[in-house]
């Protein structure tokens, strides 16, 4: 191993510059700012969870947890993601609090992995939680305040792929009932969108012909309302039934939040995160190829935490929105040029009265004193 | 080691509830836009960094640091503190930029140890540095734009304890020019405050009378600026002289600012900080017991980041500060209860429209079907 060199810093995590920080700041404002109007009130966690508890119940597969031992020698992670703490202090500090509980938050999470494909070692999230709360409503709630978000932040033109958890899960069961390594298989390469590697996977399976094209049929459930119906055409039973009916249920809620252009169903969805148990949804900015939020509803991670109940939420990828919105908006706030005032010693009190009196009007001021410049 | 429990969390790190976040997050924007008012531009460093750079840079004693190893197995640490992240930032990033470098930052940082004090093993910095001014119109600056800030977060009473590192070196290497033990037990008093041990380790000394007489005098430089003329009667030592004047400089400064009422000179002052060079400080509130903000100067800190230069900062201890404001301030901005719009199937379009309606004016709406609350 060689030693760093002294100005370095490690790889996969960044240093935001004043421009980027004003860019951050901005996003993080106005998505906070939208979630309060919304009724959700702003938490903060501690960085350091149990490995045992938050660590075990998270989404984030046991490589990508970044572990440490504290003093007295239990394993700690880094959060990565707020999701699992919400949960612990829903079901601890606000144990008495009456459902439904709506929360906030702004955070930076940790994934050891992803520094080698390039991607972020820490990075920031702003989302909401919605708990308590098992109704279409609720879910089309988050979906109409992540949209709110977007908005907010800057972001005009993005798509908002919205699927659910239990149809695929119906559609496996009922086609490869025996599960295994063939609905891993398959399940991996939605994660991946990978639709030739599902196409051979499917081709290989030892299954009739009829469940072949059923789980082939899958792929096409792309796009406006008229998905729901081709999808209740792929099989009979009760949990794909179900889910689509929850999704039918919530369009309508997000018809009548008027925000249903934004939406497109997308039933090959897997959603990467493993506590999720019904809809999810992911946010796509025009021309990025990646998602700038995600959510879903996730009913069984509450009772792991001793306080069972529903709940909904989503995070945006803050990080990733600063990389999609232009400059402008932030800099309209303050275009703000530092008004800089020299002064010699004779004339000290004055020009530190003047910059005084300046900073007090919300003016940026630097006093500098000129006879004393090397 | 047993267990934890689901629902706990580490020990020595919190979780801030709505109510607490919004004080935290009240200081936070109060204090970062009074910096920004001075010229201070915001940057944000990453949560971990090497543990052979900033981490033996940062003034933390090694056995506080908290340190993982990432996938590399590289040792890392979290950050102790945000003089050492910016250094590098500065010797890097910002290489080209011209001094002097004004930068701010909100962060938390990490110490191991504190837990088992009963403090804080994760807490909350806003902070200030001025870096490539070594004039002391630079310390004044730094002290009082941390005046400011105290201000602008709601404490008015407060007492800034102003010494200098320098001073107190060029003592005890003047009456104990061998060093070694004895100085390091002396100074360990002063930076535990501990009057008595100090007073029984100066008699314990193999010293003349004349030099026991110096190193006890010095005890007694605390006050107004009649204190400057004291310390310069205790020994006629070029480091301790140099000091002496800057303080002087830095004072006159700080009347032209016209918050010298707030100062007091305390020369008994060590400050904990390894990497301090010059004049240090402390502020204090009424009838608090431990500091709500600390500074000083560094100026041997950046060369090891290989950009040599002077230096001279300050960070509030936000976390610290919570706990000294009221409520008032934060609330009186949004006392702002929500809106609930209970609404059935039939008249869901409405409400939801009238919702956003008045959550685009500012108002907080929480919107509840009631035909299926359970």
């Amino acid at each position: 191993m060689t030693k760093p060199r002294m100005f370095e810093k490690p790889s996969g995590v960044r240093d935001y510059l004043p421009e980027a920080v004003r860019k951050l700041r901005y996003i993080e404002r106005e998505a906070l700012h939208t979630m309060e109007c919304w009724g959700y009130k702003q938490i903060i966690t501690p960085t350091m969870e149990f490995y045992d508890t938050v660590g075990t119940a998270s989404s984030t597969s046991d490589h990508k947890l970044f572990k440490l031992l504290n003093q007295r020698g239990t394993t700690m992670v880094l959060r990565s993601d707020m999701t699992a703490p919400i949960a612990r202090v829903v079901s601890s500090l606000l144990g008495k609090e009456p459902f439904p509980i709506r929360l906030s938050y702004h955070a930076n999470v940790f994934r050891s992995m992803e520094e080698e494909a390039g991607r972020e070692a820490e990075f920031y999230q702003t989302g909401a939680e919605l708990v308590g709360d098992g109704a279409p409503e609720a879910d089309a709630e988050v979906i109409a305040l992540a949209i709110a978000c977007l908005k907010a932040t800057g972001i005009d033109r993005f798509k908002v792929a919205l699927g659910h958890h239990g149809y695929l899960q119906g559609l496996f069961e009922y086609t490869l009932p025996q599960g295994g390594e063939p609905q891993t298989r398959l399940k991996q390469c939605l994660v991946q969108r990978d639709v030739v590697g599902f196409r051979e996977q499917v081709s290989a399976l030892t299954v009739t012909a009829e469940q072949k094209e059923r789980l082939e049929a899958v792929l096409q459930l792309r796009g406006g309302r008229s998905v729901l119906a081709a999808a209740r055409g792929i099989a009979d039973e009760p949990a794909m039934e179900a889910s689509l009916l929850h999704l039918e249920q919530v369009w309508e809620v997000l018809e009548a939040y008027g925000v249903s252009e934004h939406i497109v169903l997308d039933l090959t969805m897997m959603g990467d995160f493993s506590y999720y148990t019904g809809m999810i949804f992911e946010g796509y900015a025009a021309e990025m190829g990646f998602p700038v939020m995600s959510g879903g509803r996730y009913d069984n991670l509450l009772q792991q935490f001793g306080r069972s109940a529903p709940a909904t939420g989503f995070a945006l990828k803050t990080t990733r929105i600063m990389d999609a919105i232009s400059s402008d908006q932030q800099d309209n706030e303050r275009g703000a040029a530092a008004t800089i005032i020299h002064y010699d010693e004779l004339c000290r009190r004055e020009a530190l009265t003047e910059a005084a009196r300046l900073r007090a009007e919300g003016r940026i001021v630097i006093t500098q004193r000129v006879d004393q410049l090397n």
